[in-house]
């Protein structure tokens, strides 16, 4: 089955925002196996999108149409559907019902616009929308073509794919079950993975692997088709057991969890505290660490301290490391460490300081990081020389920072800086 | 002048990444005045990149692709340039020697493959590469229509755009010059902005004006069209002037400046040193402060304090604030403020204690923030509720943080808490 995403918007065309909508569409369809062969983005205009309605129903089994369906005048979606299936509006009475309702429930006032999101061109099936108010619609053509049409709101849209588009495209394709696995890994580049898993991937055509490196990451993404989910997943499971194998002490995930979300549940799991002190990422680890809710139990803070004179008064560094080697140094670090734990009590301290850039920062040229660990039955401290700019050195500062505590968490071999260093 | 964005990539199409390249691309052809009717992403497929180069240079005047000049065999937007065009491929011997050198330079190994970048189909002109080893590739059409070719790479895109693309088509639009100016503000909401702005821009088209709202912060983009940049700037500036009277305290920025960078040079300007103590936002206020490079002159640091125990240990927040009204109360965030300044000796000091959510925290609803101000002239705390779910309550308890501190270093008036707190 392929697939193919439309948006509307004119806020894309502007550059306002990114097309997050069809990226996440097309991750959700890649799971269940479908090609997805075009992305198209065009404006709030009746005459393109008929245009890209057409182009795309004649290249794919399912139209995936996003935006458009809002009250406003500036909303054309309908419209545009009912003109390229070249049928009449027609007014659904239920629609209004339920939109009544939501607004006197929410209290909100409903001006006459509203009422446009009653209407459904002729012949076309709609979907009824849970957190918001505008309705999806669906239109089969005579060839099979399915165009479904789903409001740009992302919480709307993801709301009408979970509920309806995917289910129904999962059980039209009558396509094989599909499941993926991803691995996740750190400290490794892309072409060392692809190198080290070459020969397995030569021959294999299922399950298919596709890498991925994102800043301080490498993710190997494994699917698998099958008759059922069982088969599907019994022919996964060993080749990502080979690869995580494979790749040792750089995977850090085979769930899909998150380099932060593996650290919180290792330190729940071993019942420790951790502390941070950050310098040259000002607190970016700390933010990571709680993203997801109930940190709170394991992590305790993270004292950013972004100048000699907070190294020293808030964390204890002292004045013999920051006038000699300085703030970018194996010294620094250690104290930094050391320091955290104190000040928060914790059972484990992480501390990172370095010189983002692009100046230079404290003698050490814009790259250099120095991470300490600090806990009761172990000191550790590792500098490396990290590419990229400003944002990149950040990055993957933090990275290798919660690698760290990763490692020692799973009472793996901690790296060691790097000789140049 | 009109143009068309083709993305040539498979992690597209699979929802690896977004479309942001074209989101960037997009806005900077706005602001030279072209319209971009169309954007289309394509896979690493000869046939389907013609055909969108087919479809592209019939409707526009300007093709922008990127993405597929890479070394490797997926890399096929050369070849599908040459196949539209319907020329050979010519190998340059000066793109080989520039490649043999920056491979040399960097002492890299060179495989053949790289070759593959010295070739240009034949009539086209190419695009130097200063950070990457990929040249852009200009076409000219026997009708005037250009097509250009970039790296997928960002960085790669961004500097060709800058020194070439945009230039070559601003100077043949021939036309008028465009002056943007965005006025930026936050702790009101989008609809509150037009309303206010309604009648002003009920009769006005030149400039023009877009609104853009994000977490926690909306836009007013205004943009104007005249012979010379001078007489666009003698439009624009009028109208954006009245725009900022009217929305008053609320507007951070009439220059582009995001509000970490107000605030920091706020505080520079006022030979003033900040410090921040954070909750909820778990670090997230000194990540953004720390963006820029440079700040360490005027941020010192930020004190993380994620539970109860290092509110009190590392800031001195007491326990009957803590047994009493809670971790999340307005003499808690005093507390949490007067404990950061105090222990990073700085002038001025914000804190932010709040429940992110979903689950309640410290007796107090998810959404509900307070913020903290201390300096030796003010003392000040507001609490709010904020819309939506975690990410959005952290994300707008960071806005309001450091637009207190803005307005505080301003001399503005300072916002009272929700009434219903």
């Amino acid at each position: 089955m392929r697939a193919e995403i439309v948006a509307v918007g004119t806020e894309l065309l502007l550059g306002q925002i990114a097309n997050e909508n069809a990226r996440w569409m097309s991750e959700r369809l890649a799971e269940i196996g479908v090609d997805v062969l075009h992305h198209r983005v065009v404006g709030d205009n009746v005459e393109r999108i008929v245009d890209a309605l057409a182009d795309a129903s004649e290249r794919s089994d399912a139209v995936l149409v996003t935006g458009g369906l809002g009250p406003t005048q500036d909303d054309v979606t309908r419209d545009a559907l009912a003109a390229f299936l070249d049928v009449p509006m027609v007014h659904r009475p239920e629609i209004e019902g339920l939109l009544r309702a939501k607004f006197a429930g929410a209290g909100w006032p409903m001006s006459s616009n509203n009422l446009r999101q009653a209407e459904v061109p002729q012949g076309c099936r709609y979907i009824t929308p849970v957190r918001g108010t505008a309705p999806g619609l669906i239109a089969e053509l005579p060839d099979g073509t399915r165009i479904y049409a789903m409001p740009g709101v992302p919480l709307e849209m993801m709301e009408m794919m979970e509920g309806t588009v995917l289910p129904e495209l999962s059980s039209l394709s009558g396509k094989a079950a599909i499941v993926s696995r991803t691995i996740r890994c750190t400290g490794i580049g892309e072409s060392r993975v692809a190198e080290l898993l070459d020969d397995l991937f030569r021959s294999l055509t299922n399950p298919t692997v596709a890498y991925l490196a994102s800043s301080g990451e490498a993710k190997v993404r494994l699917t698998a088709k099958a008759a059922s989910l069982e088969e599907a997943a019994g022919i996964v499971e060993p080749v990502a057991n080979e690869v995580a194998e494979r790749l040792g002490d750089a995977v850090f995930s085979t769930t899909g969890e998150s380099l932060e979300e593996v650290v919180i549940r290792l330190l729940r799991e071993r019942r420790l505290r951790l502390a941070c002190a950050e310098s040259l990422t000002g607190g970016g680890v700390g933010e990571r660490l709680t993203i997801p809710a109930g940190a709170s139990g394991v992590f305790v803070g993270s004292a950013v301290v972004y100048t000699p004179e907070a190294k020293s008064r808030v964390l204890g560094v002292s004045s013999a490391t920051l006038e000699g080697p300085g703030p970018v140094s194996e010294a620094c670090a250690r104290e930094m460490a050391e320091g955290a734990r104190r000040l928060y009590a914790s059972d484990v301290a992480l501390s990172l300081t370095g010189a983002a850039g692009p100046e230079a920062h404290g003698g050490a040229p814009p790259g250099t990081v120095w991470l300490g660990l600090d806990a009761e039955d172990r000191q550790h401290a590792r500098g490396f020389v990290s590419p990229g700019e400003r944002d990149q050195v950040r990055r993957w500062a933090e990275q290798a920072g919660l690698d760290l505590v990763r490692r020692y968490l799973e009472g793996r071999h901690l790296p060691a800086s790097d000789p140049l260093l």
